[in-house]
């Protein structure tokens, strides 16, 4: 599944490193599911879905549309696993996660979106999909866990209506998909859209940037 | 895809006008998506990812179930160009589009009912699916954007308590059906269920039908 | 698909069981549904469509997300049927479904739940899954259905804060995989693992149990 971000590390280190770096965005998405989980009053096994389907829904999505069945978090028991290890985490220690400054929370978030962006579009284009739909799955890869959980608590999901979130894995894609028509080596192309996504993100952040909308009253 | 509605007319043209009759569809859709984005204070992501759902969610889940895997939607690029068109000429002229009269608007989304329903029932018969369910894809492909666009918004979705809609696309997609047993050529059968469609859908506008319900109070 | 469940009866009676206990079961979910459909004020389309998405949600996801496609739901049209059949039942004389004691449907929902879960497990055991997420697979089968049935009725779904339902479903299923580990026959296992699942809801209804959740204020 990886095949695509080979480089000059040996296959074995690379993969390790890739699985890991994955794993960790994994379980920053599933604390900050879990979390959101405590503030709606769900119990341990809401709190668990939660954090399942914030880490794992994107992905999730993204491989049943692109045709990659069954899909990774089912495939592979380590996703899963570090998902539920994040949302137990919370559940035992969450006083210890609540006091875990704001934006160091933001910055892991930016950090696992450029990842997961970043993968998804990668995964996207090894499986033959054409570059604007493929650039699409990246953004749902990044988002559409955060959108799964929004629509489970009942609530329009954030990402429709604030902040530069998508956007910013859009643009991350996006990065990707250029540099690779340009010839970019893959690991360069996947480095470079990562720091474009996540750039872009923590700066949205800072500034407090929202996409332009509508006005209609 | 499409080969189960083969005619007289030469394949390469039918293919073209199919195609194109589609992609109307899909822009009518994608700009009612966009324009209940712009309703519900959508930022321009959001109203974009409104205008390809609404428009293509339908399909999507259809294509999921029946097996059709990439969806449609993901396999073709002119789809999701289309919806983002649709959605992107909402957001920048969308004075001009609250400016359509509403019976225009009522008899465009209705064209693009009937269509979708025919061609959701037409594609599922074709991946071997049973009658029963072929229609019920029908009215999935018709009714599922909507509904998917209703759950985002987090609202019931308004196909599952007012007007006749998914009851017209149902009909649609049984007169296919009835017609097909009844070897009736496929083009035949195909006009005349979304004849059926269309105009269940307008007459059911137009005199204000509801369905029946159950009274508990 | 139920060559999981071989045991000393003929094959054919013991299908012709397994079916007959599966459609009892979609029946049950097809009631609740519907009821809930009411209860919400929606049209016969609407609570149609919420017998369907309560009976067969949890079974459609779980066969899209192990790779048996299409699901069951959309192959086998005597589910539909059992699922509409439930539904319509409920439209023409719901006063007679509103009069069954709260006690039977309890204990008749906790048999389905519990028939579902380990059908579930089986089912995902026998496309490859691994065990923690086949286990998984056996409450999504369970609880998957109520959870979109909620979510249509933009409601935070009630297994997610209240209740141990879905972790009744979890429970059964991992006594499932942890007798077949033990090469318990197959059938006993299943038997175990249903007998499991529905003492814990029976009883954690009885004395009314919620599961634990973090106190936040």
């Amino acid at each position: 599944m990886r095949g695509w971000l080979s480089a000059r590390l040996p296959k074995y280190n690379q993969d390790q490193l890739l699985l890991a770096v994955d794993l960790i965005g994994t379980f920053v998405f599933a604390v900050e599911g879990a979390l959101a989980g405590i503030e709606a009053g769900l119990d341990v096994f809401g709190l668990l879905v939660l954090s399942f389907v914030t880490a794992l829904g994107g992905g999730t999505i993204r491989d049943l549309l692109i045709g990659a069945i069954p899909p990774n978090s089912i495939r592979d028991w380590r996703y899963g696993a570090t998902a539920f290890a994040g949302g137990g985490a919370v559940f035992f220690f969450h006083p210890l996660f609540q006091r875990v400054p704001l934006h160091l929370m933001l910055t892991l978030d930016a950090a696992g979106l450029a990842l997961f962006a970043v993968a998804g579009v990668g995964k996207a284009l090894e499986f033959g999909i054409t570059p604007l739909l493929a650039i699409l799955m990246g953004a749902v890869t990044g988002a559409g866990g955060g959108t799964v959980r929004d629509v489970l608590l009942a609530q329009v999901p954030g990402v429709l209506h604030s902040d530069v979130y998508a956007a910013a894995a859009l643009t991350g894609a996006a990065v990707v998909v250029l540099l690779l028509r340009l010839k970019t080596p893959r690991a360069a192309a996947m480095t470079l859209g990562a720091a474009a996504c996540f750039t872009l993100r923590m700066v949205a952040a800072w500034r407090h940037w929202n996409l332009p909308r509508v006005m209609v009253h």
